[in-house]
């Protein structure tokens, strides 16, 4: 086996849920953490309890997810070496309501904005010959649910994108690969808590981070594409 | 068995191929056609051939979709109730050489014109409760091809918005199908044509048409959401 | 397009529901039908109203199949032009209390028969270049459902099956299909019957019948592997 | 997170490759190994190496299954808190070749050994509300390989079962995982040895062993069900 160790990661779309649990479990791996999100200041307590740098950057504009890379190129970090797609929007309800504008944008953010990371990120690792990217995935990735259509091809889309970019870049040496987080993440502040009587009901996202770290660092002989994460509770 | 005959179908993205293969058969089944594309003009010669309407429309801009769907209403045929999508537009290559528009526009026309579409579709349909909306998708809804991931991206998504109108519509009567067009089609002008010793290895338009038009016939008791069809010939 | 017509079919797994819809369509087709189930005699009237054949056996015993087709092979029909495999045999309930021998059994009826009958149908279809035989499969082909894993394993092999043998004999002429029947077939006899307000709810083996002539009379520049029928109402 | 740490695991259908890999790295974690086998003799070496126990076992067999269980719930490890069901065996070649005899086999050692095994697992973790139970699938488990029909019958059954126990025991506190091995593993003995230019093309035994410990590791919040394990330069 391989022993690669990254010693950098960009988490883009951070904030306080998964995103903040991948970083602290990546950091505690030794990773220096570049977290990126469209307001950058809310990272602050985050980056000072793990030592990471924040960057502001929508992720659905090309302009400034290539400043975002460009901004990294020229840090101590240099460019990342494992790189998180996390964000993603959605609007919901009865189709016959929805607004076509909020439907454009569930896409570009979703999925677009994980092809314009991806090719940035790809353009570094390429020369490298090795490097990993993660992409974010929901029930929804693989499952289009009533009244969520919108999310639905926002998720399927970066599945897609996933699968495209294993194809091509995994024989250049990139491990790609997509998680399908199926069911609710645990967050206190939404009410996202486990009911009486059903612990664990929720996901973990410290759990989940975990399995974000084995991903990273798995050997090239034996390379997991794609999984899902499913609380032991939920119906499926 | 019911015995619903549609009496009215749009095909959007309509051209010289699939489509107006599409068209043939539906009218020959006793179906009127309206034709929906870009450019209306070269659609003339087809029309004539079977006595159909054509619009003007891009589908990828939701007011021109308005327009088309109001100019139905106000036409002798009336709202459809048969709606075939139809347009893609991909751009293809290595990743790294993608230019971030062209990808936008793939899941623009591919999928966001799908929802634009099927929400105009639906919201006469609704009423009525019934009707049949058939949305085309490729060997790209399923599987994400190396140097092709835009057009992963946007059949993955317009798969996810069928899915979940699916779910959504059909317990209202309205029937969704996506057809997986697993190969190429035959096609004189583009040089898809068999090889010798190879009959029938590319899709002929014409079989393909029948299978539509099995779909949207089904009786609501035993409705298919979705099928592919293949050459006998092609490796899967 | 060309244009076969299947004029010979065999049906195992005969019985009262599925099967004898099938029958009747091909049958209303043009096709001369023969029927084989462990117990022929239940089958006489429907024989009588169709002008088949009926014939015993039991598909998951090899000599049992072996000696049908070698009966057919000196009939007046000769070997099948079309053959559908619809047997199965299920046990369910909690996993602890399953009995092992039920289980195998499930296997065999609903996994090992397809094989065998499979084996002997492309035997004759080889030859000549072509024919059609159709797997039926269940919502257990797909998902394997809590308390009825016996059933899930007997159609998911019987869909690898199915997929196995497409890849090696479609491209040798002979269409390969697969029916996932997603829901529950009417059946006045146990009671699978609608509720009140609720139409159609359940499958109309008539209408699924027309699925099934419509796959085996494809072009084959477009065939269809495989499909599901779901009712209108059905949850998925 | 909890921190559920297995003391003991059981792995049945051990031989020299994978198995032996997972046994390694199962004792490496501390775990009290067994190992189940048609022929234990042939384990002696790893039992030495790792201080791990064999038990002879034709995992096929309802009464030795049985009887492998009631040896350990009398032995001084007691009922195994991990279990890993490995077994398979496959014939393979042109289908009309096929000796039905063969093909049941295949289904009773792949598929059937599956539910046995699983079936006595269960029993023993229900009462405790914990265990894990790991299927090796392959890439049979999901695509029927032409001229391979035996082998796609068994590894689809088996994920079959995988599925439909994952649905009856999570809610019970037993993780139920499915790994598909998407490629050759590494094996000197048999010539599966990278070619010059292809570094880490093979599978590494030991490689997957570490995807096979996180998962029996996961906490509950967070559980995978399934993932492939793919070599980098692995088509697919």
């Amino acid at each position: 086996m391989n022993s690669w160790k990254p010693a950098t990661a960009l988490i883009v779309g951070a904030g306080s849920g998964l995103s903040a649990s991948i970083a602290r479990c990546f950091a505690g791996a030794g990773m220096k953490i570049t977290l990126a999100a469209r307001n950058a200041d809310k990272l602050k307590p985050l980056c000072e309890e793990i030592g990471a740098a924040a960057l502001a950057c929508d992720a659905s504009d090309a302009g400034e997810v290539e400043a975002l890379f460009a901004s990294l190129d020229a840090s101590a970090n240099g460019a990342p070496e494992v790189v998180v797609y996390n964000p993603s929007y959605r609007v919901r309800g009865p189709l016959l309501e929805l607004v076509p504008q909020e439907v454009a944008r569930t896409l570009m953010v979703t999925a677009f904005g994980g092809f314009l990371v991806g090719q940035q990120a790809v353009r570094r690792m390429a020369d490298k010959g090795r490097g990993a990217i993660v992409f974010t995935g929901a029930s929804a990735s693989v499952k289009g649910y009533a009244r969520s259509a919108p999310f639905a091809m926002g998720k399927f889309a970066l599945r897609g994108l996933a699968q495209s970019m294993a194809r091509e870049f995994q024989p250049a040496g990139i491990h790609i690969a997509h998680v399908n987080i199926d069911g609710g993440i645990r967050n206190e502040a939404r009410g996202s808590i486990d009911k009486p009587g059903r612990p664990d009901s929720f996901l973990d996202p410290d759990a989940i981070a975990q399995t974000y770290l084995h991903l990273v660092m798995q050997d090239r002989s034996a390379w997991t594409f794609e999984l899902e994460v499913r609380p032991w509770l939920e119906t499926f």
